[in-house]
């Protein structure tokens, strides 16, 4: 995804049609991403009202129609992006692109494999770009700690999926083996269905244990379960935490070197220097 | 909630009035309290009683004289609280105000709509009043702290619901392609509602995947939801640890009065005096 | 609970059989406690043994009469603990000894009430003495970190189990205005039955809603109810940081007055001072 | 597991082999090593597919064939490692040890008891060799950080499965005398088993209650169950937090080389030596 070329204005018509596009600054561009927001969230509500039975005997053309025309708006909102941008290639091949491209596939496959339109709910990911144009960033930056907290727990929580998937294998195996085909436990792989649904605690019920024994493997792997399960909130607690603290702890006393300082420190709590080496006048921005 | 105003006394009758019903400090108005605690109780209890069909057949009338004898009393109660408050309109439009109106309308609601009574348990809600009155204030402090801690994660929140809104949409239009509506999968919404109940490990086995693909995509929906599920948690953690650490820090600074300082500051962060100005014998008291 | 004084030895024949029954530092005591253990644990398996239909059926007579060669032997024992201790009206009283008497009762009450012995289940209540005797010091200290932890909490746990029953009044009316007897829904108490069984993620399934409106409800409440429900797990997390903190914490620098340091740490973090001012020869029992 | 002496050389032929089977350093020894992770795989998805009744009456002598080959081929592999240890009796009694061998022994067992090689999945937990043998150091060094954790925290969760286990017992025999065999709670064991699927909040809804009391006792359970089971997640939170903290502190004392100072700490706990003895130019790099 690269930004700053995808961006960078084209001159004359192109550069005007770039900032329709692409920024959310003048009041065009504001209107055009108001109209993208409402056109996303009706084309989306559209495809899910198809699907009810009631609503499609009554306005499936209606619906067919509504379909084709969100396609169409959107397969020229696609065009005029291509245009808009100086390397077209660069944002067909980047997040977005690949997003507008695959919000307008399902249509046109539609008419090959009828259901096939089902797939343009992928358009809810075209909200994120709304949302970024937005400038919702106070969003984002929240956004970001929770996924910087995600990624640092990422050896750990690979780890984690492993021991769940190990266990989830055994245990399914050893569920066919004492409850069988009779009580719902026809092979491994449904066992271990049976076994990811009771290790979140989902527990659906489609398929329970029936005899002594599988009742009481099923109580163990529960308990023990749940133990395992409570490790990603431990996991997502602790990174949260870190994440948290690392987004206030930038600032080092330039008087002994200390951090840690509270974000709204302005001396340091070691050695009593000030941290902020600025001019009066601005002091009033940091903040 | 302009409560000052609501709770300044006006004089005379009124000014009585006002103590009773709004203040607990006079015997008159503990009375008073008590009385309106165990009226609010019963009404509710009423209404869940009438609620039960081997009940409502053998009771029907004395449990309908009990509602409409509430109902007249609450009545009663909301008129006064007009007269006793100095800007009756002020009342009317707090929230206290409008839960004490919103008590009373089913009942009258119940004569053009049979079964509007069950909404009279919003009455409920008029408990947190008594709770107010009663001083259980080291009660409502944790609730502070409970409500700062979510407020403080509100955008983070944001994120997660709109993280948690989007896998949902687009599980919900797989699952609805994969399994069809033979197996239960009728509608995306209603795919979307076995989502929600299923990445909140709910589970509660009305609708269930029962193709290979569909089990599939679940166990990666329960495992991937869980992690998910697991952020509100760990963003509760930490805020209120925050929450809790902020109530906990009062040291305030001689020189400026600042708040808010690290245990272990040793000069005010605001202004650089030091924090602890003890002479030498006292030293061991400072915590 | 007086300990103390139901420990008090009381000389002669009574005193040695308090070093018995109620000490397991004698070779004799343990014995004493070791064979109560086992009786214990065999008491309540024949209690649950005789629970099972298949079981019952073959040696219910078996079973009847170990049931009350256990209750004979508990009673004696009963009695035994009623001399041993100086204040026998103490011991009655005292919680284990509250615990003695109710672990007899059921098999009495079974000569008029068939059925009652299910209650000697409460037997298992008596494992906690042995528990105690036992010296399992650590694991008590353990507990005892636990429960400071939920002590701490209580005030935060009445806020957080007030708002999640109000939720579950409000939710359980209006599920059944909604959803009706016709879906399950047949009352108000069983619609909070419901709504609990929801909100705290379990979702037995039993009663489940069926209308479009119920169904959003029902979503609502899910992704609500996750949020509410998260917050005791966040609120143990931080009362067990403290607990656990608090346990290590209690060591002041006899030069600066400083806290905080490590439960290993011999010189003040802060000023190099020695933190333990104790004689050579016994500086290897800190630890 | 004695390592040391199990992979040190032996000369000549077996030297070599011990170099291929034990080691993944040669260009040899990571091709073993791949290959023997592909076995494993293959060999834990054939006795998975082999469940599956479609793919069995289809291919059933197929895979018959494929699981004979693969156990002659680890039981070849285990003989090679028996010869290419210097103490083959070592090597036997190992955690990996056992774990080669009883992969390799259902196979003989289905031959007098049908069905014995679905056992054959144990095969999964010879991964982790090949885990440990890639080298994947940073994932076992976040397995290493969990389960300090975990064993951290044995006590508490020692204390908190004793907790669990009694509220099970007590609850079980009390839902099983108000409920009874008509709604299903037909033993006590059973009954713990529904207290087991309540409190767990997996709730799969195979037993529910049906009276009025039932459900009330249920609600109590699950709402306590539910504050009960909030305590391992704090626990590992604390713990892991606890464990990660470690991990980080690793400055170490110019004095006496101690570890384990806080972040803050500016003198040696443990001699009292000032922690950064470095000259003013270089102090803004102390961190």
């Amino acid at each position: 995804m690269n930004r700053p070329s995808e961006q960078s204005p084209v001159g004359g018509f192109r550069a005007r049609l770039h900032t329709v596009i692409f920024e959310a600054d003048t009041p065009a561009g504001k209107v055009f991403d108001v109209a993208l927001l409402w056109a996303i969230v009706f084309s989306v509500a559209a495809v899910m009202l198809e699907s009810v039975s009631q609503v499609r005997t009554h306005y499936s053309d209606a619906l067919h129609v509504a379909e084709w025309i969100f396609t169409v708006l959107f397969a020229l909102e696609y065009v005029l992006r291509l245009i808009a941008v100086r390397r077209p290639l660069h944002y067909a091949r980047s997040f977005f692109g690949i997003v507008d491209l695959m919000a307008l596939l399902p249509s046109f496959l539609s008419v090959v494999f009828p259901g096939a339109q089902t797939l343009l709910v992928v358009r809810v990911l075209r909200l994120l770009r709304v949302f970024r144009i937005l400038k919702l960033g106070h969003l984002l930056g929240q956004a970001e700690v929770l996924l910087t907290a995600l990624r640092a727990s990422r050896p750990k929580i690979i780890v984690f999926l492993g021991t769940v998937l190990s266990i989830d294998v055994i245990m399914g195996a050893l569920m066919y083996m004492v409850e069988g085909e009779a009580n719902g436990f026809d092979s491994i792989p449904r066992s271990m269905y049976w076994a990811i649904v009771t290790m979140t605690t989902v527990g659906f019920g489609d398929i329970t244990p029936k005899t002594v024994t599988g009742q009481f493997l099923a109580s163990i792997l529960m308990v023990m379960g749940y133990g395992i399960i409570a490790v990603p909130t431990g996991i997502v607690s602790v990174e949260l935490a870190a994440a948290t603290r690392q987004h206030v702890d930038t600032q080092a006393c330039p008087g002994c070197g200390a951090q840690g300082h509270d974000p709204d420190a302005r001396f340091c709590k070691r050695c009593g220097t000030a941290l902020d080496w600025t001019p009066p006048g601005t002091e009033g921005e940091t903040g």
